[in-house]
């Protein structure tokens, strides 16, 4: 069977031709411009192909109810061209396949859960901490969509004693994106994260923010997994200092051996390396299929 | 059908015989004393009353695997006798039908999610404010629980600009229990809630912490509905409060006209009265006879 796959994100588009156990046959990757100049490049890469459906994994915020005028579009971004863009109806008309449609992260996170690092888990959450921040949410293998969809890149954090930084979040200041993404870290320090990595300050404060939102994100949805990665965890002598802060934030309060002793295999990257967007848009498509 | 249901918690034990309807027949209340103190009473109510299951809400935490040589017991209490004892097994054992058991704040919103303010909600959450502060969560009529089970009460919130109390929690000081839990405002101001009815500034730093946490709710779970209740949100004037600040916090960037303009009906009482954890009790008792 082939199944297509997208991974849309703010400056790039991945696209692939794959089957439904996640095998990837092609891959082609077009800077994201504006709808009219990518979206035909994007359709062109498809067709032809035989694919039987269609994944998106899509930056947000989307709009994801079924029952809605507008799902499977782009909503309220200030992306030019993209701001109430019906993402899944363009392909949908061009390709004439079914397509299925959710958030990136959410796509990251069912990529995780079929092929990679969550495998078999119950719940599992992937964060993503990059120019933004976005986690997605797998419950008993479905995707936790609710009201809009988990916005849990925005949480309120406190702030780390040392840091006088206002915030880069125009809505909130001192939330997790606000406070950690790319773009805070590079104007706290004037310089970018890859120019800093031999100031162990920058790492100090960077893992505190992190980790005091993967306690609450603990706390908050008791996963048996955490799949932590993103441009930012790149810089990866973050993990230890991490999951030794969510140890110490959780204090001992939550008894499980995968805290106290595993955190190691508990706060990790992904299983499928950079591909569990793209991997995850596969399974989309197969889910659609179904 | 007639079915029985106990909702267990610290300081008493409501039993009731009830159906699959959520109808109530009989319904009795005992103090919490030590299990083998008030056990044998419990079960004396329910036998020889025909239920064909018994569903239990109980006091946390509890192990809710069931596949784990302790599912259905209580764990790491401090509460003098009921660490490590088996709450499901001594019921199933004496009564001799199914016994359906999880935490009280998830039968709570199963009972909301069956007959209450979140009927028909994919996503939706109870918060009880009161001795402790507990969350329950229910993903399309199942209840979240994933590594062990959400311990959202304890999620570390920035302090109020006014605020020097330490709170209350022995693991995380300024956690949601810690600063705005029942012993935390007796604490803070060394006088029981109900005596500082008159002292508005008691009710805007309260409120500042549970706006707080059901902000970062809001952004972490996308519910349909919040529930919001427990001894401490009897102070009735709090609602406007925190709907008020939740839409401050949130700053218009969840854009949802349940949140931006319906909040009044987005963030409420619950629609069962003081009755959503035993009715939610029944209904476990029915769901583990299907």
């Amino acid at each position: 069977m082939l199944l297509g796959g997208i991974e849309a994100g703010g400056t790039k588009m991945v696209l692939a031709i794959g089957d439904e156990n996640g095998n990837i046959f092609e891959k082609a990757t077009i800077p994201t411009d504006t709808p009219d100049v990518s979206v035909p490049k994007m359709i062109e890469f498809f067709q032809g192909k035989g694919i039987e459906a269609l994944g998106i994994g899509c930056f947000g915020p989307v709009d994801l109810h079924k029952d809605s005028p507008t799902y499977g579009y782009i909503t309220t971004t200030p992306k030019p061209g993209w701001s109430f863009y019906d993402f899944a109806g363009a392909f949908r008309k061009a390709l004439n396949v079914p397509v299925g449609f959710d958030l990136d992260v959410n796509a990251a996170v069912l990529g995780e859960v079929t092929w990679g690092a969550a495998k078999d888990c119950g719940v599992a959450i992937y964060i993503t901490i990059g120019t933004g921040v976005g986690v997605g949410v797998s419950v008993d293998g479905k995707l936790l969509h609710g009201l809009i969809h988990p916005e849990a890149g925005h949480v309120i954090l406190t702030r780390h004693p040392e840091d006088t930084y206002k915030g880069h979040c125009p809505f909130h200041g001192n939330c997790l994106e606000g406070m950690a993404a790319g773009p805070a870290v590079e104007e706290r320090w004037g310089k970018k994260g890859v120019e800093l990595q031999d100031n162990p300050k920058v790492w100090e404060i960077e893992s505190y923010y992190i980790a005091q939102a993967i306690t609450n994100y603990i706390l908050c949805y008791s996963p048996e997994k955490v799949i932590l990665w993103g441009g930012v965890m790149h810089q990866e002598q973050m993990f230890p200092l991490i999951r030794k802060q969510v140890q110490e934030m959780l204090a001992g309060y939550l008894n499980s051996p995968m805290i106290t002793e595993h955190i190691d295999d508990y706060i990790v990257a992904p299983g499928l390396g950079d591909e569990p967007g793209i991997k995850g848009a596969l399974r989309l498509a197969y889910q659609e299929l179904l």
